[in-house]
């Protein structure tokens, strides 16, 4: 477990801890495994917001190029961006969120709204809507049964198939 | 902006850009300027899941403790955390979570979920349940006009009244 965290060893997937033979695994350290460095959420943000190129993004958060270069090929690598050339001679690439990219949306919801709750003092800074109606949207826990939102302190967890049994 | 994020600067708020007189703030940068390194977060992730002591995060993360307790002692400066004692000579403490540090749940939840469907190729390690009923529980963007869950290819911003006039 590196505190970097932005690549993973060769070796093993991410979440799973070094020194622990039974394996267990987490899904959490597993996300942090990829992305969990500021600067890689903050490039994965500008591009949900569509800034696709390399210069657009490297002048938003004015990152070094070397770190934003290593970052990119990172998200690349881990199959969250891809690579489409808009431009030959030389060649130059639009980076596109993959499925596996665009589905970190939630969480890039949530991180956000946390901000807006706690730090956006004088109101906040962006409202996400949907599309079709304009209305502000809400991300929630929900339980499907009881359809209601459910607070931190009515969680429970139980292990799921995916825990070692010898943990 | 550092890279690092655990501490911001004692002179602006979380959010808010060294060098843009205009103010800019995004809620997400802020919220990464407080949390943003991946031990922080799975410290939090530890905390939510009942191990309140040093010595527990400790053993369970393989954490170096001078580092530990530097994140700690930011989260307890930042209002995530409180110091409970649980013993006098000497003194030592349970780190407990406060509402703010509570209100991170649902993006633990996320970036949770991203990674068992991403990662958790053997099954998921661990399933949220209500504890009410025992139903595993989703974390959903909705529009609450429509009554529906949105994709990420439905959401679209808009300035909201934190952004500043002349940006």
């Amino acid at each position: 477990m590196t505190e970097r965290g932005t690549k993973t060893g060769t070796d093993r997937p991410p979440g799973q801890r070094s020194g622990q033979p039974s394996g267990e695994i987490c899904s959490i350290a597993a996300t942090l495994d990829v992305i969990g460095d500021r600067w890689s959420l903050l490039i994965l943000r500008d591009i949900f917001r569509g800034g696709h190129r390399f210069s657009e993004i490297q002048a938003d958060l004015g990152i070094a190029k070397n770190l934003l270069s290593d970052r990119l090929s990172s998200l690349v690598e881990h199959g969250l961006l891809e690579r489409v050339p808009y431009q030959q001679r030389p060649v130059r690439y639009d980076y596109r969120l993959t499925p596996k990219g665009a589905d970190l949306s939630p969480a890039l919801i949530a991180l956000m709204g946390w901000g807006d709750r706690w730090y956006a003092t004088n109101g906040v800074p962006t409202v996400l809507i949907h599309d079709r109606c304009g209305q502000p949207l809400e991300l929630a826990v929900r339980c499907p049964k009881c359809e209601e939102n459910v607070g931190p302190g009515q969680i429970r967890s139980r292990p799921g198939p995916g825990r070692s049994r010898n943990v």
